[in-house]
């Protein structure tokens, strides 16, 4: 087999749909976010960037920077070994108690990111309750997904949100076997938030565990930053919540909490949180410093919702099709992918605004689209310039202008 | 079903096999290595760290520690977002380019952590060369098996380090097939070293894509630190290397190298390349530090295999049973679960010498070792503790001195 030749096909294959992704090479400024600088062929430019997932621009917060300063000096660079191999560091303790504090759980384990906190939880979970059927919702993240296969479990996919149909699909499954109902709080590409409650009371008549992902939500919502589960009083219907350290938190990282019992199972038996080197010392510590700022401090979260209802209400105005939904993001449809990235390179071109294309896989074909984050940090200004922006882009191609149904 | 139960029964059964893992909570010294201060629930106390992976100690190197601290302050904690939206940062992109010079590959795809490199590239080229066969060594790592179960491809499993067998086992598959051959330099548990040659020999001889596995070995051998197949002179037989950021290096993440085709081909399909956060500036920044350093300085990797030769004669000649290998890990062979936690608790308690015991599933059971790892700052002094602290409890505890076979 000429390898080569398959691999240059295959991208051949992406290139002619439109949906070959091209990095786009930042260079973040401390201290000035949203501002950053790019690193273009041509030179570098200054860019205003419109679709990070640092939601409060906590990665540059001075806590959290002092925090890695520290530890840094103290422990050196990275962990040095595993969990259970020399890799234990005071830092990942602490941090760990943080989290369980945060959810109002027991316990917490800590993951290399967020991504392998859910394939390695749910793969561990699925994978050892004796004969375990999974209930995931269809719009569920890769990670939830590549954990349930992983497991090989009895897998039910249920319709997107929908509790009835969740009924339906327990209904068929001896109520004697163990059972997880998989679900994410905020969905990050439509930004619609699930009922958590009507999930939590079907899967309880069922005698399901309840596995919810707040990777979108956590330092978000509620009074402390704990997610939609806390903002709704709910975190205690969830066996395990699961969440992550690169986004609102602004560092990297990922989690679950839950019982002391399910976090000491998962961490005796899952291969994906034994098997390799934990987290560095200053990116636990930087993370602890961000969960306690957001836990005592509402203001970050006030301005976010503030920054956001000002940016969807001046698009609407403006005719620009905005997804509407009850959470922090604010997805711009454009419903091709060869226009979605010809917009954003104009934007970026032209305006020195950076908004990446989403295009297929991350988002269904036909649904391609600019998913925008409005932050604490940006200004009035900011989206005036962004809205102007885009109405000049949808004018001079002829984009549709709708509102999103 | 009642998951507590079930969960606590889990836990009772490692318990009760003498395999339940319980965490050594450490405060790394920056500075200080190996010296670290073990918080123990009745204080902290300082101890000596012999089962560190850092195995030269570059988590505390000045280059490294001040590329951390400039990178933080100029980017700030996190990357705010995956390498496709909003993550890349320059970092990443230098962080590449030294490792596919590293290598003298075209192209290196980083990865969160080494884990996720295995798992998530042989997932993907696995899954995707159409009716692929994969070829994996019995001892392979846990992320290499996960990556390949994740496939769903044909998996043939070739004895230990044996090329024979190797092609006994290609044979069998229709010469047409696309086939990958996934093995380590250095395993991490035995230290001893593949035949790579060989293998390639092998390999090429049926058209098999050849994947190698350097974690325990890049920035440990060859004239740069590239690893066993730079000292060998074959790294240009290789398709895939593969290593991590994380042990030698002293930081965090992983990574492949590879033709520019193949890169960009799993860069384009991965799942657990795609989906999720990338790693924090200061992390990459760190790291190529650290690769920067090492491919200049040879110093750092004598010294290293000084030290390992002088605590291997030491331990033989106290008669304490060492695996012999032709590498950097040491291997004392216990061969009961029991006995090795109560010696590493003997260590720990009454000699401040930390060596974690190392139990199935890590290794295969009958094995149980304490696995050693002397570093280029572990002096004369230092061994001679340890030695003579083992000497002193193989006395008393009545262990069998002899030379492991
Ligand atoms: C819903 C969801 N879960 C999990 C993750 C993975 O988290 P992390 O970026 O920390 O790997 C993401 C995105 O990256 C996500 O969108
Ligand atoms: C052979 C081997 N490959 C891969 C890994 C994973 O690398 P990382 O620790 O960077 O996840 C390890 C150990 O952790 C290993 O021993």
């Amino acid at each position: 087999m000429d390898y080569e030749a398959f691999f240059g096909a295959e991208i051949a294959g992406l290139r002619g749909e439109g949906r070959y992704r091209v990095f786009t090479e930042l260079e973040r400024r401390a201290g000035a976010f949203p501002r950053a600088t790019h690193h273009h062929p041509e030179g570098t430019r200054p860019v205003t960037v419109w679709c990070s997932n640092d939601y409060l621009g906590m990665g540059q917060h001075s806590d959290v920077l002092a925090a890695m300063h520290e530890a840094i000096d103290r422990c050196g660079a990275g962990a040095g070994g595993t969990r259970n191999i020399s890799g234990t560091n005071h830092a990942h303790v602490v941090l760990e108690a943080e989290l369980a504090d945060l959810h109002g759980k027991e316990a917490a384990l800590l993951f290399t990111s967020g991504y392998v906190s859910n394939w390695a939880a749910l793969g561990t979970l699925a994978a050892r309750l004796p004969h375990c059927a999974v209930f995931s919702d269809s719009e569920n993240h890769a990670s939830m997904i590549e954990g349930i296969r992983a497991s090989r479990a009895e897998r039910h996919i249920f319709r997107h949100n929908d509790p009835a149909d969740l009924d339906a699909k327990l209904r068929l499954v001896d109520p004697a076997r163990p059972k997880i109902v998989a679900f994410e709080s905020v969905y990050s590409m439509d930004g619609d938030i699930a009922p958590i409650a009507e999930i939590c009371d079907v899967a309880g008549g069922h005698g399901a565990l309840t596995y919810l992902d707040e990777v979108h939500a956590v330092g978000l919502y509620g009074a402390r930053g704990g997610g939609i589960s806390e903002r709704d009083g709910l975190a205690d219907r969830l066996d395990v919540i699961e969440g992550t350290l690169g986004k609102a938190f602004g560092v990297h990282g990922g989690y679950i909490t839950g019982s002391a019992k399910l976090c000491d199972f998962v961490r005796s038996f899952s291969s994906g949180f034994i098997f390799t080197t934990s987290l560095p010392p200053a990116v636990a510590a930087g993370a602890a410093a961000s969960i306690r700022h957001l836990k005592a401090s509402g203001a970050e979260r006030a301005r976010h919702q503030d920054r956001v209802a000002r940016t969807r209400a001046a698009l609407t105005r403006a005719g620009i099709p905005v997804l509407p939904n009850d959470s922090h993001i604010v997805p711009v449809m454009v419903g091709d992918p060869v226009l979605c990235k010809a917009i954003s390179d104009t934007l970026l071109d032209e305006f020195r605004i950076y908004v990446q294309p989403i295009n297929y896989p991350t988002v269904a074909r036909g649904t391609e689209r600019l998913r925008i984050t409005p932050s604490p940090l940006h200004t009035d200004a900011d989206i005036a310039h962004l809205v102007a922006a885009l109405s000049l882009i949808w004018a001079r191609m002829g984009v549709e202008r709708r509102a999103a149904e």
